[in-house]
């Protein structure tokens, strides 16, 4: 492998990130063009219906594609869809090699890389793989599970509680946590949450900025009420966002309803009953915990109703980030499988 | 303040780690004697009845001492006792400047500062105070209250369950975090567990090298039994090591039981319930938690018995240390007063 694979494919991973929250239903993708170990190109896949990635490059470069190596973080699409196969832009654009990250895991898109070969394209696969797949990780997952991406995310105390015996729970976690939440709430499809949260705290499941104000972009809101509970003034159901209410009877029926909206990215808000639902069907992919350093003694436990009763059952996480935030620590893994 | 006051006492804090967990009941201290610019000696308290630092220093620098600086990161002692008295020390060595980081605490060793500055010595005092009262914490703690200094030691899942519902336990912490764990009982004086901790788990409270091999310092195994539930046969009352059965019936009342025997610092591992009523009596200096990256869904709480209903009452830690062991996450802090 040439000595700057590795540096080139880290920089197309970064251009790749940009596009993180905008680009639903489609992946991130990000690519640079290389001509005599100089970039002479690059672009990213910035919005659904926008040109992709390789598309960006390849204009960014014009005639000094020819002759040039690309870098892609997901395999060169083979369809023809809303903007055209890649595969045979970067042919017709001259490149001479191909270097790419993941495989495309679709059954449609995928195959660019054999159309390449067949035109006489050097092409590589699996450069940074790890770092492509996690940049991708919310469209990979979807993708390849033919369900969306569920990211449960949850404040607790130290002790492992959500809120205190009266219920109270406000600001368990710091400012720069509940402002790092509603990042995370403009980067997905859908906030689910159940009928208990909905009862207990009347959340509005909105993304604000820091100071109120209602992002540009708001996720569809969907609460699990199987039993017709919500009621009609809750603050869910105002015009602030587009609201599902489902009465689908399993975490699964719910995420294939959702799947069928073209829903790619959930979060999961709902409180230790839901959470503990979806963690005993195996259909939680990442969990990212924030972990007040205070300490309770008694009230909600963050979770439950897994069903779990001995420790060699425990759920394990494979933990990728620990960070402290505001005073709280931050853990971000996946369930191991 | 001379531009390199802070890199000797420094040095001299570096010093004082030394002694943890071999000179109790007296504090660890550290000393740096310096001419010209130049360590001519240094000391540290290495165990109860050894030499003082200074005394270690000025040995260290004989007649190098005469009109140098020396660094104490604990006010030299003004007592005859077992060693004599350090600031007369210093005084027939010749050393015309005293830097000093705390104040000792003590009615009868405090004020050493006087003495030296009665002889003409230049004494400057609080120079990196924070750093040399984190160091000497636990004895500090215990000169100042009158009690042992209470470390509060728990592991559990990330959330806050320390067994599962069938009562497994074993290894919810990860084998770095447990050896840590046989670091801390080293240091103490006192090891602490309630009755129901010895029937559930039936505890050594031994410190054992990660081979299992018995270290040769061992603390006092203390069980809070109030209601003579101990069995005979309990492991911790093998003679692997001494231990006290107390009827005591408060927290209190059992640290005022250790105190009249000398116990400068306990470690409480003792299970949800007595560390309740240890933090709800605000005896609790220090808690260190290890987070293990599972979940669980169901089982024992690490935490009950505060008595707290309110989240506006929760504890809050000032955490001065968080780190990944063995991929828990480690919490370090003190709980606000």
């Amino acid at each position: 492998m040439p000595a700057h694979d590795e540096e080139f494919m880290a920089r197309a991973v970064a251009l790749a990130a940009r596009g993180l929250g905008t680009t639903s239903p489609n992946p991130v993708v990000g690519s640079v063009l290389v001509r005599d170990g100089r970039v002479v190109g690059e672009g990213w896949h910035e919005r659904a219906g926008g040109p992709h990635a390789e598309v960006g490059a390849l204009a960014a470069a014009g005639e000094l594609a020819r002759g040039a190596t690309a870098y892609v973080t997901l395999e060169p699409c083979n369809h023809h869809g809303r903007t055209g196969p890649c595969a045979q832009a970067l042919i017709a654009a001259g490149v001479t090699r191909v270097v790419y990250a993941v495989a495309d895991p679709g059954a449609l898109e995928g195959g660019g890389a054999g159309t390449l070969r067949a035109a006489g394209v050097d092409v590589v696969a699996g450069v940074l793989a790890d770092e492509a797949e996690r940049v991708n990780e919310v469209w990979l997952t979807a993708k390849r599970s033919g369900r969306p991406h569920v990211l449960w995310k949850f404040a607790a105390t130290l002790d492992g509680r959500s809120a205190a015996a009266d219920g109270t729970s406000r600001w368990i976690s710091s400012a720069a946590s509940r402002e790092q939440v509603h990042d995370l709430r403009r980067r997905v499809d859908a906030i689910v949450a159940g009928s208990g949260t909905v009862l207990a705290d009347d959340p509005h499941l909105t993304a604000r900025a820091a100071d109120g104000t209602p992002s540009a972009r708001q996720p569809l809101r969907v609460v699990l009420d199987r039993r017709g509970r919500v009621p009609a003034g809750a603050r869910v159901l105002d015009d602030a966002a587009p609201t599902l209410v489902s009465r689908a009877e399993t975490p699964r029926a719910l995420l294939d309803e959702l799947h069928g909206r073209g829903v790619v990215s959930v979060l999961l808000e709902g409180g230790p009953t839901l959470a503990g639902a979806f963690l005993a069907a195996g259909l939680v992919d990442r969990v990212v915990a924030y972990v007040a350093p205070t300490l309770l003694g008694a009230g909600t436990n963050a979770l439950g109703g897994t069903g779990i009763t001995t420790i060699a059952d425990a759920i394990a996480l494979d933990v990728d980030d620990v960070s402290v935030v505001g005073g709280d620590v931050r853990l971000s893994g996946r369930p191991r499988r």
